[in-house]
């Protein structure tokens, strides 16, 4: 028997919405010993995403929900503590859907990825070198096809996906447009991720300011939030406009779909284009992204933030967190000290 | 002074919403002389377009808004009267936007086309070989991007361009699926343009109807009516779905936009891609279009319905027609003998 004890954040009864602290548990259970062809891997970094709040929902899912009793699911990056396989060295920094626990002993198949960018913090592999950063240069350059002197909007750009949207697209010549709740984000994008302009979605008049951003109107918008921020982009869509649907952020329950201005006179009179995606159908993405995204942070064109809560007894509230607004950048808990 | 008198549909005043037949009236003036370069048109077919809607309408348009007082904007077909200009041979037969009148003295550069498909009939210029063959067969193939075996779902399957979609869909080894408001239509759509299935939204089943007719869920839906038809459609997507977004024929008004279940979740969870067009941007397609269609008419592989209303007098009640329901397949107004 491994005498290492693991700790699981585990769920505790199926949320409808957005997740709770008291829908997730922590128990301490031993650490399962290790057999061919498996790695133990001690998790120093576990990830806190919006698209959790999915991954734990019975409806509207584009995964299976994750089942009661069960570890949370999660990213995590850690060190390899234990080795059964022989392509994956002790020692080796690796990121996998590992769940939110310390210790994950799993077959070497379920390691995403041997982190070979050593310079850079391991926490980035979660953040901007990992599915945030992957998830905003695919939907931007893929879907959104921005060209140089184009007007792109972003939505919770100050949150991890959309600050690396917007510098993407002003690496790309592009005038950029940050949508984020508060001043304090407001200011975020403007001081740290060098938009052109960024608007608060809570103010009164963000209408007015948003179009004021916007005089050109909008050619690609990338939508992490949908509901009534996107209803404001949407109405400044210039002709031959693109929608990238990446995420839902704004809209606490889709059980029923809540109600909003239909869509479908102003797709015809903008000629506009709507796609969603979701990053996880195309992993050949990963390596062309974070070859340009490293490139990018070595030059220091590229910033990011990160929003780090030490211990894991943070986990179970940290995705209501999120939907709170609470943090400022990429969510994660750090349960080891960094390597 | 020449002696012709040419009767006229004008615009009276601006309707909101869909036109009856008092937001016109019918005048009749002397037709203008004919100076170099200009041809006279003695039109024979009048076109009746739900767009049409959309052009005398001052909100969420795409074309500038008909004047009050000007001859209601639409395409004819007609013969050459008169011509003084070279390459327009007297006798010759042209489509253009020459408007709902007897004779048009304009310039040549306002005719879109000199028929040379002589062999069909002359109507079919404003209807399959016209503005709604060519839209459909946009649309679909290069916006909807069918495969041979996927679904493929139309709205106003028993309309002129709806019936075109569902047997161009067809003829590219698709399973087509035709909505249609009403059992005749519904039947049309089965007997006369081979849908593999059709579906009325006015049953009170209608949705558990259409899912018996997508088992395999849908690929492509070619969305003419938008509002609670497509909701029904959308609930439906099979991941990786297009939806082309034509028109939106069930909405009687768009300003301001009525409410409905949001969809961008489905959007998401589908990887679905949304995505609205205006045929009159696309002029190089026509020529394309008209190949492929008039080929498959001649193989006998194409089917058209037409509606022709006999006499000028029929043409203010005729848009608001449409939107009752009232035609069965391209509606035309027929003011001359055809040739």
């Amino acid at each position: 028997m491994n005498p290492l004890q693991n700790r699981q954040v585990f769920l505790a009864s199926r949320p409808s919405g957005i997740p709770q602290a008291d829908h997730f548990g922590i128990r301490t259970v031993p650490v399962a010993d290790l057999r061919e062809g498996e790695v133990r891997v001690r998790n120093v970094y576990l990830s806190v995403e919006p698209a959790m709040r999915g991954w734990v929902n019975a409806v509207g899912n584009y995964s299976e929900p994750v089942a009661v009793g069960d570890v949370m699911r999660a990213f995590t990056a850690g060190v390899v503590e234990a080795s059964r396989r022989a392509a994956i060295a002790e020692g080796s920094w690796v990121t996998g859907m590992l769940g939110w626990q310390d210790h994950a002993v799993v077959d070497a198949a379920k390691i995403d990825r041997v982190i070979t960018e050593r310079d850079l913090p391991l926490s980035t592999s979660l953040g901007i070198m990992g599915i945030n950063g992957v998830t905003a240069h695919y939907g931007l350059l893929t879907i959104g096809e921005p060209q140089a002197g184009e007007t792109v909007v972003v939505s919770t750009a100050a949150g991890s996906v959309g600050s690396c949207v917007g510098q993407i697209a002003r690496i790309k010549g592009c005038r950029t447009v940050g949508i984020a709740g508060g001043e304090t984000k407001r200011r975020l994008c403007l001081d740290a991720f060098g938009f052109d302009a960024a608007v608060d979605y809570k103010a009164p008049d963000f209408v007015d300011r948003l179009r004021e951003a916007c005089p050109q109107g909008v050619d690609v918008y990338y939508d992490n939030t949908a509901g009534a921020i996107s209803d404001a982009v949407t109405d400044l869509l210039h002709p031959g406009a693109r929608i990238i649907v990446c995420g839902t952020a704004s809209v606490a329950s889709w059980d029923p779909p809540p109600q909003g201005p239909r869509i479908e006179r102003k797709m015809l009179v903008s000629r506009a284009r709507m796609q969603g995606f979701v990053i996880f159908d195309h992993p050949e993405h990963g390596p062309v992204a974070r070859q340009a995204l490293a490139q990018w942070l070595r030059e220091g064109k590229l910033r990011y933030q990160e929003d780090i809560l030490e211990g894991i007894e943070h986990a179970p509230d940290a995705i209501a967190g999120l939907y709170r607004g609470d943090n400022l950048g990429k969510r994660l808990i750090q349960i080891a000290p960094a390597p």
